[in-house]
């Protein structure tokens, strides 16, 4: 024990205590009790990170008085620091401030290393920061005739005494601006070190920001964050269109490329990582930041982006038994992937799952963490081209891919496009009149409010977008304009000038202007194809854990994020729910892009996690296929409804205009459309 | 203890012995006991490098009788390799012979993993391969639906399995030439395993041969070996020149050329990764093998030639303290220096003793291993444009490096030439005639023999090489031609047309023809310069180890391993030592470049090594200006050349025609002659 006439000090959150010789310095007290105190300067009074601020009073709990003078009064080093950088009244330099008595000493959240990060705008759980690289400042001792040892060496020697860091590897790219950034800081430098391992920049001077950049490398887009390495603040987001849709719009035809042409992978992986440099560029611009200041790279993807992104030619992904090349994280460069970052940055793509559950469903587990999930049952979905479905909780995890198509996407669909300004993404038909009302994006106001035609009029209406056509389908759908078996019914073409004969069929017209935008029978069958897909998927997985209804669903993606829970649910996308506990995850794949940016732990978490869940393949359940043509019709008032039934007027079944009295023979005709599906896709 | 009624194997000539139940299989009887035995196919009786000999008949000494029926007879798999690979009477396969009784087992060297190898024609100590990069043939689980691991994480299984290899890690090359290999093969194919940590290629089926290229980078010739890396065997050998002397002939012009220009050291870098890439693909070609199928690359060089072939600016060894970027091996790929070879091959870079003394010295010290010593003292020079010199024995060792110039190569002489066919390359001078007799490279006959003239009429005589000029001077001294302070004797010009008046000095016609050869007395000078200073560094080391005499001494290099080393003594380059003990050790830095090809162990050896010695920094010791100065004059009949004495009849110092009665103006004319010679370089 130590003589208890030596200052007790009491850090504040982590009500860590331990007495300490006079003189010791804040910073000093906190690591020596394992105490969470950022710094890069290495306590020299240079970088402000550890930053403190003393209770003071009487802490009868702890028995102590912290009075001002028990901490030493601010010296030249701390007063020139609040001059040059500003400090607040009430805040202390770590490293400068020392025991002199009993003192509380409380850490700010901003001065932890390891703080809590929570994401605004995006329901995401709060992570800690764990920095996979993080800055050195170090004072690297001169080389002289005498002991003609490397620089490199003497810098290696201060990681060592300074910061405790052996065995550390080093970039050539480093050792070849070793001496340049000696040179020009005078013998002291900041070094980046990675994983704890390898140093990977190095700055002269003190330099104190480091950024990184997440991909979501999705099959239409590529959407990236650029955040800050130490605190986890987002400085830009933005997104790019995935260049290889000239090479086919969905998965399979981009692997049919592959097949079919000679060097077509090469094709493809050149234009996706040309996507990803361009991205990255624009991120930089977008925050200010040079590129070269970018240290670190995650990536997430499907199975088959993930390979492509790589260089790995995605065949054996297009037929059974879809195998992998690497379901394993991969570590790999920015130079390596063509992105023009610092020249020691590094890239780390996430785990693939199967050959259909990608590293993309590895971030989405990781930003929604339903393993960690102690009861209940939790269903994710990643609602894109193909739909990332993962079920279950801490005990049994279990995924899956859906080949929804890109319906959703408002692609393949007659008036569809993608979600921009002039599309129409809400819609409500009235149940007596069938007239609609719509919003539009880019104007505040539904259709029947004020200032909607004036805004529209500088837009235009241009398209009805993912979310729109979902909305529409499902309340035409309740306003009994679709039967449940999907058919437009022609009957009602008498009460409304909005439902016109297309060819044999029927259309409902949305939007009567120019251009005109209809509701097809051919749309609604896409969507029904996409939408059984996707709950054919779930409801796999539902009967691989054994449960008929799942506590809480979470839509990701860009459409998932989108649509109304009510409206998927009323189409019958996801299973029956309590629609209080259906929710939007945002951009889950590239959240948990961010959070591995963010996090050593994250990753290791995610690579554990992956191992242990278990695929289901879609492809060849024959269980899937009967799950698919249950799941084409929409969901009417009955049992398996019971929570969407308590919130809509459910249709009751009823034989329609297009309904077959011989549900053989309707079970027949939808295995034959399914297979025409699959054959165009 | 096994029960006795066991078989009992006893292997030669490891002597490693003991019992195994019957059936168990000679190889897996050798690895259980830790004997030496090769085998890429892990026992599959595929590759052929498990072949065993039994020694038959009765060993008394051990108490066993050896019978041919003592081991299984030879089945399918063994008769199937011997009808297509080929298998001497008298061998069996390690991998399907099997133990049923006592035997005797002969591992041949060939057999062996870790066997001797002896350059032949190489004066270099046998040394041991210890592969770093090893081939392992595996059958590869394969993928299906109920479990769908990544192909990759299957192969890390199997070498897992087969081959007790764990936490594998593996290049993103392999994992794209993954998938194809492992169709290729059906599931069977060979990796290779770099330093036991990373799969760095990946071959369809049996791939038995890897390839090395071990280079070294000389000022002005850039050398390298192709060898197998199983067993050593060089293939190939060659040169080139280094185009960098297009920026200047030695190597403190060529750091001048990037101070001086902006881009400079990006220029000459450039320029060396070229040349290497050309004697990589030369190699290739003139040893029959694909480039894509050299795997590891090992490279020396003085300081400034491994700072620029690795991109370092070597600006800061221009000036004290001469500190280099890194004194630590440094190991990259082969891509990062644009030479052409298998995408996963990997270059290791020799640690670098000092500013001045680098990572060919380092080579050197390998190949010549004076730190294994256990006695007697050693020097070992390296002979170029600067002379490494390496002192010492087990107990400590000296290196340093000097400024020897490019007298040697014969850059900077009158009649000088690099030695190339018509160049003379021996001198001998009849003491009393004063008459030359030659020898020309590319013809067999002295100048005095049967055959010369119409052999050398066929190439001509262009010129002196190197070790032509320091025969000639050291003949000419020996002759009294030249004076101990090497000042061509005129008042000889009487007795000799030889000898003609050249300005206001003398000149010594060597070859009377056209072009018209001389010794000229800025020649003299020259090497007078050049010798001065080898000699002034090697005395310095034997200062500072507190020795008067050496016990051995290597000549290394191109020019030092040509030389004579009488000639080389009589003129002074090296100290005084038993002629019997003085020899040539080849391109020792080449040759330490291609041990540290071959074995791990050597990279571990050198580079503890290296740590341990001492160097000395010959610019700035006041000694070593000293020495120059004194071994500016030729030896003569002193206490200090004993042995050479005893073997030649050295003049006694007198009063030439150039003789200066002041020693001490002498002195300072030297020094200004140093001055004068650094300043030029």
């Amino acid at each position: 024990m130590a003589p208890s006439n030596e200052p007790l000090v009491i850090f504040t959150p982590s009500g860590r205590r331990g007495r300490f010789a006079p003189g010791t310095t804040v910073l000093d007290a906190g690591r020596a009790l394992g105490v969470d105190i950022d710094s890069v300067c290495g306590g020299r009074g240079i970088c402000g990170r550890c930053q403190v601020r003393q209770g003071v009073g009487s802490f009868a709990k702890h028995g102590i008085e912290s009075r001002p003078e028990h901490l030493s009064p601010e010296g030249e080093v701390e007063a020139d620091y609040r001059r040059r950088a500003g400090l607040a009244a009430d805040r202390r330099l770590g490293c400068t401030a020392a025991l002199l008595g009993d003192v509380v000493i409380d850490v700010p959240p901003e001065s932890q290393v390891h703080r809590q990060v929570v994401r605004k705008g995006i329901d995401v759980r709060p992570f800690a920061i764990d920095p996979v690289v993080r800055l050195h400042y170090v004072e690297v001792a001169r080389p002289e005739l005498a002991s003609p040892s490397g620089d490199l060496a003497r810098v290696h020697e201060a990681l060592a005494t300074e910061w405790g860091l052996a065995n550390i590897e080093t970039n050539l790219h480093v050792v070849r601006a070793l001496q340049p950034a000696l040179e020009a800081g005078d013998y002291r430098v900041t070094v980046a070190v990675h994983d704890g391992r390898a140093v990977s920049a190095i700055w002269a001077g003190l330099h104190d920001r480091a950024y990184g950049v997440a991909i979501d490398v999705g099959s239409t887009t590529i959407a990236g964050h650029l955040a800050r390495l130490d605190n986890g603040a987002v400085l830009a987001s933005d997104g790019v269109m995935n260049p290889q849709i000239r090479f086919g719009e969905d998965l399979m035809s981009r692997v049919s490329y592959a097949m079919l042409h000679e060097g077509g992978a090469g094709e493809m992986t050149r234009a996706v990582r040309g996507a990803l440099a361009k991205l990255v560029a624009g991120l930089a611009t977008k925050a200010g930041v040079p590129a070269r200041e970018i240290l670190e790279l995650t990536v997430v993807g499907n199975p088959i982006m993930h390979h492509l992104v790589l260089g790995i030619d995605p065949t054996p992904l297009g037929t059974a038994p879809f195998a992998l090349a690497t379901d394993r994280a991969v570590r790999t460069t920015a130079a390596e992937l063509g992105i023009r970052a610092h020249p020691g940055a590094r890239v780390y793509v996430l785990p693939c799952i199967a050959g259909h559950v990608g590293a993309d469903t590895a971030g989405v587990i990781l930003a929604e963490t339903p393993h960690r999930d102690a009861s209940g049952v939790r269903l994710v979905v990643d609602v894109g081209t193909n739909a990332e479905i993962v079920l279950g909780n801490r005990d049994r995890l279990l995924a899956a891919s859906s080949p929804t198509g890109p319906a959703f996407e408002g692609a393949q669909i007659s008036g569809g496009q993608r979600a921009a300004p002039g599309a129409i993404e809400r819609v409500r038909i009235d149940r007596r009149t069938l007239e609609p009302r719509i919003r539009v994006i880019g104007c505040e106001a539904w259709s029947d409010e004020r200032g909607f035609a004036e805004q529209v009029a500088a837009i235009g209406i241009t398209g009805i977008c993912g979310s729109g056509i979902v909305e529409a389908i499902a309340e035409l759908f309740l306003a009994g304009v679709i039967t449940p078996d999907g058919i437009i019914d022609g009957m009602l073409a008498a009460r409304t000038p909005r439902i016109v004969a297309d060819d044999r069929v029927f259309a409902y017209v949305v939007h009567d202007g120019a251009p005109l935008l209809v509701i097809t029978q051919n749309d609604v069958r896409a969507i029904q194809l996409a939408k059984a897909a996707l709950y054919a998927g779930a409801r796999l997985l539902m009967d691989r854990l054994a449960v008929d209804a799942v506590d809480e669903i979470r839509l990701a993606g860009a459409f998932g994020s989108q649509i109304d829970p009510l409206h998927a649910m009323v189409l019958g996308l996801i299973p029956d729910c309590d629609l209080e506990h259906v929710g939007s995850a945002g951009n889950a794949a590239g959240t948990g892009a961010l959070i591995a940016l963010l996090s050593a732990a994250a990753r290791t978490e995610i690579e554990a996690v992956v191992r242990t869940v278990e695929k289901i393949e879609t492809a060849v359940e024959p269980r899937f296929q009967e799950h698919f043509v249950e799941a084409l019709a929409f969901p009417h008032r009955t049992a398996e409804f019971t929570n969407l039934g308590r919130v809509v007027d459910l249709p009751a079944r009823r034989s329609g205009a297009g309904r077959d009295p011989d549900p053989r023979a309707a079970q027949r005709r939808r295995r034959a459309a399914l297979a025409a599906a699959r054959e165009d896709r």
